[in-house]
């Protein structure tokens, strides 16, 4: 009878495993999926859960742990094991008082079919299903968190203010361009394509067009830049901060242009900190889940109104994962980059 | 009778000119002293004084006024009119209501020897003179102010956190590394001259003397910098970005090493900005006025108990106000530099 318990409670887990370390751009072929099994049984005492993996998250930050470096600011994956990141999931055992059987979750999980969670501090669970439930991997997860602190904690935004946002079209930059809006500001986005004011925006450029990245801030913000949302570093910033206003704030979410660089860009107008007495700050949304329960409360009337709208590019199946993941570096998806597991 | 007191109220006035806009490092040869005359009276419901001027500041921000800068944070000097500054005085003739004959005052000034003060917004009566009247030009003026808002109001120092303050033996910094001592930090300061722990660091280096930044930050942070008080952005900048430790904040008081550059040196190491976490905060003291009476109240019994020396590099006489003024772009002076004017 055991014995058979155990068999039935054995699945067959298709994985993504980091072949080795990447330097520069990741690729396709540093990663491999493979066959494996899982227990679908959570150790007992173990505060462990097991879920069905149903929307996996492709998120920028992955690319650090792809990688073996020093300066990175979370543990690198393991070579020959499954990556892992945010995604929304199904308990189908737990042995955690707080989860049950058949409870939706979102948090860190395994790129794999079926996972065993033994770290179930980032693990939320979801209660509120008439939104779609890719969104706790967008919005409704990480992604929303971090424009919403961004935006809202750090940069004190004001109605009437100019605010830029790089990465526009992104899984966070969409959403602090709406915010922005809805917050009365005026907003310009850029993004690696023409998607022009997909998300609301008052204005839109597409930064492979431009020549002159000072140039084309000059055009879109003649009285300056009150806000910079920042997701990509380098060139880009360097233009900013010749265009900043006075009090001008800079909320450092990501800088994309930088991470595969062997030697990051020189970014030559800081003086601008001073002369324009600029506050830039860097996050990790980690340090924020805290106000997770404040951002529900605003967030989840503003979907259901169409306040807010939130795009996804939804890959399907764990074979397309790794090229999914990939496409974030290249600018290849438009909207929140999603990939659909076990979907049914 | 009328004319008579004219003749009485008439005085020669030495003054410093600025000759013509400068652009890189100014030079003496910038500036030329010229003899004038002044009346002594300020003219009735002018809100005026006059001022006979006993010390000048020597302040690196002033290189910005002798320029002719789209990026100036502040008007410009005007070719042919004496350049103006922080400086310590003494009322001859006041319709102000708020100052009257004889009153000391601290504030903003003219370069020469009497001066009639129509803006008095930043002007200060001085009502403790049990301590030397130069230190109204530092540490119990501007600069003064200006090592306290950036070090507690900007950087929240707590006990046992690593400090790296540059230009560790200027106006300001030697002031930043005597509060974060006191503060129970360990810190360490540079500077382009040897005068190591003159003002109390736990180590003190020559940047002049150091090939790798990154290498001399490494040896005296093993355990990486939480605060650094930035005075000359630039190659130090970002050697210190390699090396900070998480929630790291950077007070942007200054860049000098740039200013006077053609084009700007790159920073590469921004991404640490995101991977740590880090707040960068630039200021202007400025606006931070309101806070005086409760630096005072700080920082007057540590003067008294000698809890807190400064430093001074006092050149005498206004002949040597402009060699004084253009030592501190190349690190001459060790302590605040001032210059004393009719010093009796």
């Amino acid at each position: 009878m055991a014995e058979a318990t155990g068999a039935i409670d054995e699945a067959s887990n298709m994985k993504v495993i980091l072949k080795h370390y990447v330097s520069g751009s990741p690729q396709e072929t540093d990663m491999h999926l493979t066959a494996g099994t899982i227990k679908l049984k959570a150790p007992t005492d173990s505060n462990a859960v097991v879920v069905k993996n149903l929307f996996l998250s492709c998120d920028p930050y992955m690319v650090f742990k792809m990688m073996k470096l020093d300066r990175h600011y979370s543990e690198s994956y393991t070579p020959g094991l499954p990556i892992t990141g945010y995604g929304v999931a199904k308990v189908l055992d737990s042995s955690h008082p707080d989860f049950k059987n058949d409870d939706l979750v979102w948090g860190l999980t395994g790129w794999e079919e079926y996972s065993l969670i033994t770290e179930t501090n980032h693990l939320f669970k979801i209660q509120h299903t008439d939104v779609p439930l890719s969104y706790y991997a967008g919005i409704l997860g990480m992604p929303g968190m971090t424009a919403y602190i961004g935006f809202y904690e750090l940069c004190s935004p004001k109605t009437g203010e100019y605010v830029f946002v790089s990465a526009a079209s992104g899984a966070v930059g969409q959403l602090v361009g709406q915010f922005a809006k809805l917050q009365g500001c005026y907003v310009v986005g850029c993004a690696g394509s023409n998607e022009k004011n997909k998300f609301g925006f008052d204005e839109a450029f597409n930064y492979k067009e431009e020549p002159d990245y000072n140039a084309a801030l000059k055009r879109f913000f003649p009285e300056g830049i009150d806000i910079y949302f920042d997701n990509v570093g380098g060139k880009i910033l360097d233009a900013v901060l010749l265009n900043l206003r006075v009090y001008a704030r800079i909320a450092v979410c990501g800088m994309i242009s930088q991470y595969n660089l062997e030697q990051p860009e020189g970014v030559h107008n800081l003086t601008s900190i001073v002369m324009k007495q600029v506050r830039m700050q860097g996050y990790l949304v980690f340090d924020y889940y805290h106000l997770y329960p404040k951002y529900l409360q605003m967030i989840l009337p503003m979907i259901r109104e169409g306040k807010v709208v939130y795009v996804e590019d939804i890959a399907d199946g764990l074979e397309n994962a790794p090229a999914a993941l990939v496409g974030l570096f290249s600018g290849r998806n438009i909207g929140k980059q999603v990939v659909a597991v076990n979907c049914v």
